[in-house]
């Protein structure tokens, strides 16, 4: 049997998952609303983010009542201090799902998204969905070769957002200013987005593993820019 | 005489005041850069970023170590897990300037803005700067009505995206899609780098007032986005 403290500690573990379970849903509905311009389905996602902000907002009080009153130390302390980090990867997970659903708003009834960038743009945001339910997955089961995959993935997403901008540079580009400066943003939303799933995942690794202390920083990984011939950033 | 937890407290507040100073030294440096096209100064950036991460590395060793040999109660306890949170504002703070400087070296020799966003961009940089500027101060002085005052200098920063977006939009752009790119994601990084040094002032504010809980959070205000004759966003 567990004591209130191991159980507190889990619960705190729990909210994490249902956190990434929310962003992961909104990220995937957000992604088919502005595919669809639809604009109740992007609601949904703009009024959801609350109920995620309140699971971060409530996770870290328990954090913080836990280090006071438990005073935990070592593999414990560093559990609850990697979990105040996660909770806010996952919280900004949130908002750049809903900067998504903010976008397909802002264009309605127009879309946002010229047919010809949306098999690219579906797959950026199946891409998020998957990377956030593997990082579920990784802190549930702690599994380090799960989150080793995430990068890949992640690589996979930097491909993506490649060919985003090749698209937005091609000399045949046709859909105007406003569409690249939204198809830029919405790039950008996506990258890092997974940048936050994989910062959670690795977070996890480090726990499980103690390795790789550089990982503990907030960002991992350089944001790409815009290419042009060469990928000089 | 202060104890040697007092003396570990304060030096983690030294910390927070030094990455702040880097990371402000740092946005203006990049601005130059880019206003300059001078990739000398774009390297001294990309490179000097090492140092924050360095620093808000060592910084959270430190402050973990504080939690395990201290374990402090109430305030004190705050106080470290904010700073933790503080950092994390600050690292991510010196890699948006760090952005702007790589997308110099990414232009290089060409000037990545054209010279009539020249005087918007220059405000947007010194404005950076100067909101760090008071962000440090407000760590040190502790100054509720200085860190109150951020918050209307990021409106300001608000208004000059507008003012960038509303270029950009405007019929009589003439310098292509490249340019509305690099354009768009330098607007957006000015933008969040302002948001993290309000974030961290009122980190601060919780601290000294206990108010406010919300602004606990990751991420105080949402992001602009483009505007299209209303701004929906």
């Amino acid at each position: 049997m567990r004591d209130a403290y191991h159980e507190e500690l889990d619960s705190i573990g729990d909210s994490l998952v249902e956190m990434a379970r929310l962003v992961g849903s909104a990220i995937g509905r957000a992604t088919t609303a502005i595919l669809d311009s639809d604009l109740k389905l992007a609601e949904s996602v703009i009024e959801g983010d609350q109920k995620v902000d309140d699971l971060q907002h409530d996770l870290e009080g328990r954090a913080i009542a836990l280090l006071a009153r438990q005073q935990p130390v070592a593999t414990d302390l560093r559990i609850v201090v990697t979990s105040l980090r996660m909770s806010a990867d996952l919280e900004r997970s949130g908002d750049l799902a809903q900067h998504v659903a903010k976008l397909t708003r802002l264009r309605y009834p127009e879309r946002a998204i010229p047919q010809d960038l949306h098999a690219t743009i579906l797959e950026m945001g199946q891409l998020a969905q998957r990377l956030m339910a593997k990082a579920a997955e990784v802190i549930v089961t702690k599994d380090v070769d799960l989150a080793l995959q995430l990068e890949q993935d992640d690589d996979a997403m930097d491909l993506l957002h490649r060919t985003l901008f090749q698209h937005l540079m091609d000399e045949r580009w046709k859909h105007g200013i406003e569409t690249a400066v939204d198809v830029t943003l919405l790039g950008r939303y996506y990258e890092r987005y997974a940048d936050h799933a994989v910062a959670v995942a690795k977070r996890v690794v480090y726990l499980v593993t103690g390795e790789h202390a550089d990982e503990l920083q907030q960002d991992i990984k350089p944001d790409i820019q815009p290419v042009s011939g060469v990928d000089g950033a």
